[in-house]
């Protein structure tokens, strides 16, 4: 029997049914990062309403995004958020910005890719407001961090 | 004066102006990886439409996802593309699979961020699934590494 | 601390965590209206479905909207609505079409911005109808009349 | 003959025939406002990145929302934006913010309802940020304040 | 009084209230034809991930377009779908392919629009990607096979 | 060599290069048909603006759906739609309607896909708004009826 969920015992792809599973609260953590040139990092650090609000637009974005995760992403089903929150830090001995999100759900199944996703759509509009001044900005480390909730029970990576 | 052109000069952001750029043909090549346990790999390697085409779905996500770039990151610019193609490639050593996009376009500004949002959500879709057997992939160096045509000129990652 | 629940303690917008709040019954009642050449509205007031039915389609338009709320205002919540209403009423004296939307659901948070985001669409897709006889058209007193249930209780505006 | 060029000789809707229409530059300006609380109004302006930026968020909704102004307006055709511009203004005589949506394109058709849909979008998001301390705001006259380009020329609101 | 529920009793459209009805399990099964030239059946039975793998795509498209189903048809309930399959059957004495969706909910309405539009959607790309070798490919036979659950009880198509 | 452009030469889906095709002007026509129970007919026959307009709704849910076709269809490329027209024609003898679409653009491909999913969308509108008192009816006949424009030249069904 394939390991992986999405198929059926034919390989071919489905939805899978979650509709016996229980609704509980289901909460996900992802990060990411996005390293750039120090003098980029100083420009988005010293943004703000007045000259410039990379992070702010880019919160926005992300939390645009995850609503919008099942339909990027073929076999997710379609989950009604109940919560997400995004924080930037700032690293400067590695001058990466990194950002971490949290989504909630009280569901049928997981919100992984909601988080997982707004955590690619943030830093790729990072990307984009800054591209003009820094084309070789690198994404890295996009990664599940926590998840609780659900039959599976909860997971930190290690 | 901000080097951020998605600024205006009192901070604000805005839709850049591209009316005045001349169309003309734009290419851009992003890519991107995803590193798990070898066992998942050896999954997704052994998938084919009768056993679970991850890759095969991971490629059409990531052609559905070009077209929605402009809804996804705020101050793209809609953009009729042209072509899209995927190509993924397979690194034992490193236990990942690469992701490498190349978008086109005839007009008035770039498809850099096409390639870079296609890109990421190869590499979520991949993800998704596998994360029942896989929880702990990673994903990585998400970049541009090639972009040709417009007022700015042709640039290759170093 | 700051009265917008929108912002987090640090000031950071965040799609607010209604997780633990009760599904119950929503209602949400908003209004709003379109002003005009009198020649324009006695031309939407003849329209019928054999000479062109400007009010159907403005009530089509509104329904269809009120579901994409959360993809327009970048931190509502998903969220299924069970009903959605439409009323038309011609005021002659002031050559101005009134819109009233009513929305329900069962869930954790309220919709007004469903009801407020499908009578500005219905307002809209009149003048846009219209445009070509009468650019000059004004679209105003948009708002919300009435909130049922939910923590904070039913509302009236005054 | 109907005045409403959006419905056929025999009443029915359709999206008009801009094929044989010349690509030429096209401007739109709206504007509209909305009217708060003194102390809403305060709470606004005495937001920043630290304290949560009401405006900055109404902006970027105004930005993406304009992108989806053929999917909300049935007849409208898909149009791709060269410009976006978002200007808010406080009037503290009148308690208000007043928001004027610059749209651009090079193209077949105008772009006033993308710049109508945007102006109407950036208000709704002010009301739901603010709408936990102050319910009864009103957004009023939205409406074209000009055009330019295309087959009937420039227009101007009186 | 009308017998089309999606009209209130003077005729207007509206999005039926489900308020008051229990989320109960609620199936639908869906089914469609599309017939083709001989030559362009085996073309498509021929495929696989090495050489095309057009029914692998048409499963995708189906189920990403079930999820979109509220924003395509007017009067639809948003429904979070718990699980889509599709499965298709090749005809070789009708030189025809047939799909056939299933979609579950556990919700106030009905699911049969989703499994039909998914059905249409899965077609429609069957079309699409072998129109260049057959454009008279006949799309036949959508109609609703089965439901089950909700206050209307079970239905079979005779 | 696959006779499906869809595929590349490895078998791989892509989007098809059409960067080099000039803009030309595009027509399609697809059709598609929609039978019923006698007294469905007449109920929808028997529909206005006072007692409920079934194809009224239709013919702006096939017009809205015809912009979207490239999120719907994996491999289509996003094109901007100069006109859409919606003909109904209802056959008394076959207890049917029929729905004509026309699409047109100026563009770098066809509109064939474009006409087609409108097709599809008006006649599973019809289905849903009538679903109530005849879930029996039965779509077919969907298929491409004519196209002109494109290096392939014109093409009519036979």
């Amino acid at each position: 029997m394939s390991k992986l969920t999405h198929f059926d015992a034919s390989g071919q792809a489905h939805m899978v049914d979650v509709g016996d599973k229980a609704e509980t609260k289901r909460i996900a953590v992802a990060g990411g990062s996005i390293r750039m040139q120090p003098e980029t990092l100083a420009t988005i650090e010293s943004g703000d309403t007045k000259k410039g609000d990379v992070l702010g637009i880019a919160r926005i974005a992300a939390i645009q995004g995850s609503k919008r995760t099942s339909e990027l992403i073929p076999l997710c089903h379609p989950i009604p958020l109940t919560k997400v929150g995004v924080v930037f830090t700032i690293d400067h001995a590695l001058n990466s910005i990194h950002c971490l999100v949290t989504t909630e759900t009280v569901g049928r199944t997981g919100v992984e890719m909601e988080a997982l996703a707004a955590t690619s759509i943030a830093l790729l509009t990072i990307y984009d407001m800054c591209k003009a001044m820094d084309r070789g900005m690198i994404i890295s480390d996009i990664r599940l961090l926590e998840k609780q909730g659900g039959k599976s029970g909860n997971w930190q990576a290690s």
